[in-house]
């Protein structure tokens, strides 16, 4: 990759409940488009019908737009930038959504896994900014993550990495979506961490909603003095802390990135887990990894698309 | 790295048990000098003084030899060359080892772990060779590992990389030598598949010694239809498998190589561990993905160094 020019490009956040849109300079969005509901539109093609029109829109709003990126909540093959699979979005399979977006808008176009633009915004320009060796990932309805190796981020053989959400943390645990038994996802996914709590009040004969247990809820219980939501933070900071841990001897980071809605509870979660990962390291990879929360927010998507899109010279 | 020129190095396998010589010539050991049994000599410094003496001994019969590569079992700043921490050999703690060789013998010197050297033979010249994305794992008294991605060695911040058999496969299960709970060589370590073997056959009401329950010995009976020993072995292949789902959810590798003692049973453990890995990976990973056994078996670690030596440029 070379160095980030001074350009603009418009970035997409293609989410399983969204799709945002927004014009950045200089790693900042300087202007932003009226959001798509995905669930809005039935099949794959009047969903990309819809995508066009808005990219048009803004396209004509802002002429200085050089290229596009888009990030997407699931498995993309970079090279090609054919979408193998999308998780959450029915019907995307095997669909090459660079080239039917570059024919119909004319400008050049890069695709990848939302997690991956995630770890560009914060490698490039947030958090991790500077580092050569960084695992950013991504707290929400799933888990996700892009790695920083030597300077570069990798992508395998398929374009296929950092997904730690998949990994497993019990080899006799709970199966996941691809039938990877253990999958962190389904331990500390947003969704499990609520019904998880709602259970464990219920076993100390306490009755909570859902709408009581989520994850700001928790938080804030835990940091007034509720022990019980206390214990929950640990429990998933534990469960983190082993996925992140295997990463951290496969890859020897400096730096660990933090984003996504979960991450934003702040500090029940982030003093357990960088307690808990530091002790299960050799100090030579324990004494100067840094564990730190994202910078971008929810505009990361956006912004690492963007900027992936005039660094990596979209086609 | 660049690609290897036709030169002459002297690998050494720095192993618990056992340091080996070997004068490697076009990836082929072409003479090999007497072995020095690790435990005779107490301190670090008798133990250096007898490698320097049996180094300079082979300079004198081989004067063509250009460089020295050094794998040893455990932690090293490669760009240092200085050790951090080697598990099974007493008092090895931060020794600048490359400096001191180079030192006493008067040629370049490369020191890097041992499943690193492995990695490196494996992917120049052996099983995986020319492969871009590539894992190579060691199984024996330990379990160790070399990652190759976008066709470089991963080295991460502090050359802490692949240590596959630190990885967790249960955030609840045994503890590891760093506290790390859940490590893989504390399930299927060369000691641990003998004795949970014994306790197996025990529970089936049959008296077996260790012997009995060596690797080999459990393949033999495996082959021979002996149902609990595939019991066993589908058991160790579940739990390698979990920690091999995990590098490949990270890392994509196009391939696999397994090498190291407890590999050599082959097809016992080879087939459970194919099919259980590939079943708990999306297709775009499972499909194209290659799991190989190791081309150059015990000469690995001699190979690998010694290749090294001559593509990294000892110093």
């Amino acid at each position: 990759m070379r160095s980030a020019p001074s350009k603009c490009a418009l970035g997409i956040d293609f989410g399983g409940t969204s799709i945002k849109f927004g014009v950045v300079h200089e790693h900042q969005i300087v202007s932003a488009a009226p959001a798509i509901q995905t669930s809005d539109f039935g099949d794959p093609k009047k969903l990309l019908d819809e995508i066009v029109d808005a990219i048009n829109q803004v396209k004509t709003d802002h002429p200085e737009i050089e290229a596009i990126g888009i990030g997407v909540p699931g498995f993309v093959n970079f090279s090609s930038g054919t979408i193998h699979h999308l998780t959450n979005v029915p019907g995307w399979i095997n669909i090459p959504l660079r080239n039917l977006v570059r024919e119909r808008v004319g400008l050049p176009v890069v695709v990848d896994n939302d997690a991956n633009c995630m770890a560009v915004a914060e490698w490039k320009f947030g958090a991790g900014k500077g580092k050569e060796h960084l695992l950013c990932i991504t707290l929400g309805t799933g888990v996700g993550g892009g790695i920083i190796s030597h300077g570069n981020l990798l992508r395998g053989a398929n374009s296929i990495t950092g997904e730690l959400g998949q990994t497993s943390i019990d080899f006799q645990g709970h199966e996941g979506t691809y039938g990877n038994i253990g999958s962190l996802e389904k331990y500390i996914g947003h969704r499990e961490i609520t019904s998880n709590a709602v259970e464990v009040y219920t076993k100390h004969g306490e009755k909570k909603s859902a709408e009581d247990c989520s994850t700001l809820a928790l938080a804030k219980a835990a940091e007034a003095g509720d022990s019980i939501a206390q214990e929950i933070w640990h429990d998933v900071a534990e469960k983190l802390a082993t996925a992140l841990m295997n990463a951290c001897w496969l890859l020897n980071p400096e730096c660990i990135v933090i984003g996504g809605g979960v991450a934003e509870v702040g500090k029940v979660l982030f003093e357990p887990l960088t307690k808990s990962l530091k002790k299960q390291l050799h100090p030579a990879l324990a004494d100067s990894l840094e564990i730190l929360p994202a910078h971008f927010g929810k505009d990361a998507g956006i912004i690492g698309a963007a900027s992936l899109a005039l660094l990596d010279e979209a086609v």
